[in-house]
């Protein structure tokens, strides 16, 4: 019997933990979920046969040893601060372990020991991090042994809502942690385009997008992730002319959005004096130039000079966020607090939603034989009723790493990230069997 | 014999050395520079007979007991994060100290322990902080015996180019620390006005300027400094609907060096690629959309809406920034570090040009008997050929404190910082002999 051990139960952790439960029986697997609340750990267990729920503290040093040491593959779903110490284990007792995160500089460094014990620390095994390192590099390779020269490469990853319940004015519902979203694009963005390198400071990002077709799906626009150029290197790249990476949302949401870090709403640094008891209105005032003559509404209008009959505006309203009544309730709260607050009374998913997931590759290659082309690789994935999209591909390409792994399917020992076809040839694979699909267009 | 100890040379200790060394003779004191490098003590001390110049390492902590201990008062000059150290010894004797740096909240712990041994921590005692908090709290106390009831305050402070001498187009040059003026601004203003809280981003600030007249030296416009909310518990006007401290700059010249802000060329959190290797031109490109159709001045000028023929693209080219032949020269610098070395072969004051200060606080109040009056008090120094008004400005309080202490003539303990009138009364009578004047206008 192989014994599997998950630390903690995140946001994708239940896709991931009924594949292994369904899996177990056939593979002879026990499964042991740890959570620091033991009720969590059940309540993704529900009872199952193969399944082990206990409580788990990882600084509970004693603990973590014991049961890391009795399993055969240990995934962490802990907050990514925290994957040295199972890593540390996993590498003295010889056990594998999978992890959806980015790699920490901290966790590369037990890159020779995994590799002396031929163990595999697997990492960035989701959607994105993950499926779009998989899929792009299945590409690359197979334009790289065909001779081509690729000369561009821009890949774009959203999460949405799925178009039947795409229905409020700004065509977005959080479907996955609405403080990421609130705090997504901070910082310097760092791109390349025709050698030229370009950097996008915060406040300009969402003014700078580019137009996105995919698939049926009509047409989105994209702004750019913070630093593209380390992926050059990642994907074997390092000569590449035009590299970027970034976000998908529906036509016009950034241009709206950018009200808010224009006024600075988005900010996450200090907290906002008498948070508690202020009005949404008094919110969004306190970020407008004092003029007594004026409404809340026509200072906004005038200082982002946007005309009060636009879209922006209509959208602003629908949001509530002009209300008078309402109150933030949030004591000491930062803008991105109030904000995210704001919006999740509005971009909450109803129960009967469903999400959408799209990535979009686009390359531009020369030909051996000279002749310029432009592949486009597209995916888009629905929710259904009993997951999100979003689960199902941060979820997924974890467990099935761990089932390939197991199953002695999956040759590779070290840290690692699935941009070696061993790794990425049989996840995608068995991605496809589930309908994770790219659809390739060329032009 | 009285003896002083000063600790570091920044850039407003000769004028304040100075001063102690021309009144040493007459107040028998003498006369201690300690510098990490000796040679710039000896510089400063001019072989004065009433001086001594000695190498000093403020973490070598046996020198640093020795000295402090045979001191009869302490100047720190070190940078503000070392001011803890000298202040424990100073405690520990039973030594006054004098600094013109910000309070850190780790000085302010020595104040119940100074007051046991009766010595004064005074800090704040420059320019800003330092004569705003003086000539603000002269005026305060004032109006307060008056029984008036103030409602707004407002209070900026320049450093600039003296009129006569103002002769570029940006109508500034570098009258004291490059870096910080390139870095200024940066986070959240914060202010109040007629109850209402305002938080300006940074990508916005220099978009909100209000107009100035100050004395007979016309139009400046002033931007609001990052936190004025803390300065109404100092000032004792807690419940003051409007309070707002900011900088001035000559008209105009927000709005240009906002280009750099929106650009994103003043950011000093991450490093250009290549930078040692580019040139001006390529270094304000990067910043810019890419576009094989246009030059870099027209990509500007449609990205950030300005006309070609505008005054702001006349400054930027008169900068050199667009210069394709200059190279940067800087191995791995932020943006802002690349930004100041071509803004300072630029701004850098001519050995014969003056500089001038300003200051300006505006109260508006109601008098006793219900008259609604504005009181502007302004201050306005010019610079000599022996010294910068800035370095007179900053220098001077510390001085001048230094020597009533000495004398007797200053009656405090504690750590402080001089909105007492104990303590600016003294300072400030001696500060109007030297040309420190305040103008009052009432309308």
């Amino acid at each position: 019997m192989k014994k599997v051990l998950i630390l903690g139960a995140g946001l994708s952790a239940y896709v991931l933990i009924d594949y292994l439960l369904e899996n177990a029986e056939e593979n002879d697997w026990q499964i042991t979920v740890g959570c620091r609340t033991l009720s969590t750990a059940e309540r993704v267990c529900k009872n199952h046969p193969r399944s082990r729920a206990i409580s788990f503290d990882i600084e509970n040093s004693e603990q973590a040893e014991e049961e890391i040491k009795n399993a055969n593959l240990v995934i962490s779903m802990l907050p990514a601060r925290f994957h040295p110490i199972p890593a540390k284990l996993c590498v003295k007792y010889g056990i594998h372990m999978v992890t959806t995160s980015y790699v920490s500089e901290e966790l590369w460094k037990f890159d020779a020991e995994a590799k002396e014990k031929d163990i595999l620390l697997l990492n960035e095994v989701g959607l994105d991090p993950g499926i779009d390192h998989m899929s792009a590099m299945k590409i690359i390779e197979r334009l790289k042994s065909e001779g081509a020269n690729i000369v561009s490469f821009r890949s774009y990853t959203g999460g949405l809502v799925a178009p039947k319940y795409d229905n409020n004015p700004w065509n977005y519902k959080f479907t996955w942690n609405p403080r990421n979203v609130v705090l997504a694009g901070q910082g310097t963005a760092k791109y390349i385009v025709n050698g030229d390198y370009k950097y996008v400071p915060y406040h300009k990002l969402f003014q700078q997008v580019d137009k996105f077709n995919v698939l049926s799906y009509g047409e989105f626009e994209g702004y750019a992730n913070r630093d593209s150029l380390q992926y050059r290197s990642t994907y074997g790249l390092d000569n590449i002319p035009t590299m970027i990476r970034g976000t998908l949302r529906r036509t016009h949401y950034c241009k709206t959005y950018d009200v808010f870090i224009q006024l600075g709403m988005t900010d996450d640094t200090y907290t906002i004096e008498n948070s508690e008891n202020m009005t949404y209105r008094q919110f969004i005032n306190s970020f407008l130039q004092y003029d007594p003559e004026k409404t809340v509404e026509q200072k906004l209008s005038k200082y982002l000079n946007i005309p009060e009959d636009d879209y922006i505006m209509y959208r602003l309203r629908w949001l509530g966020i002009f209300d008078d009544q309402k109150i933030v309730g949030l004591p000491n709260a930062t803008p991105a607090q109030i904000l995210q607050k704001i919006l999740e009374e509005k971009w909450s998913l109803d129960p009967e939603d469903r999400d959408l997931v799209v990535m979009q590759h686009i390359f531009e290659y020369i030909t051996k034989s000279g002749v310029k082309k432009i592949l486009k690789s597209s995916l888009a994935v629905e929710g259904d009723e009993t997951k999100t999209a979003m689960a199902l591909t941060v979820g997924m390409p974890a467990a099935l790493a761990v089932k390939l792994i197991l199953q002695g399917k999956m040759k590779a020992n070290g840290v690692k990230i699935p941009t070696i076809p061993t790794i990425y040839d049989p996840i995608l694979e068995e991605l496809e069997k589930i309908g994770v699909i790219f659809i390739e267009e060329e032009e």
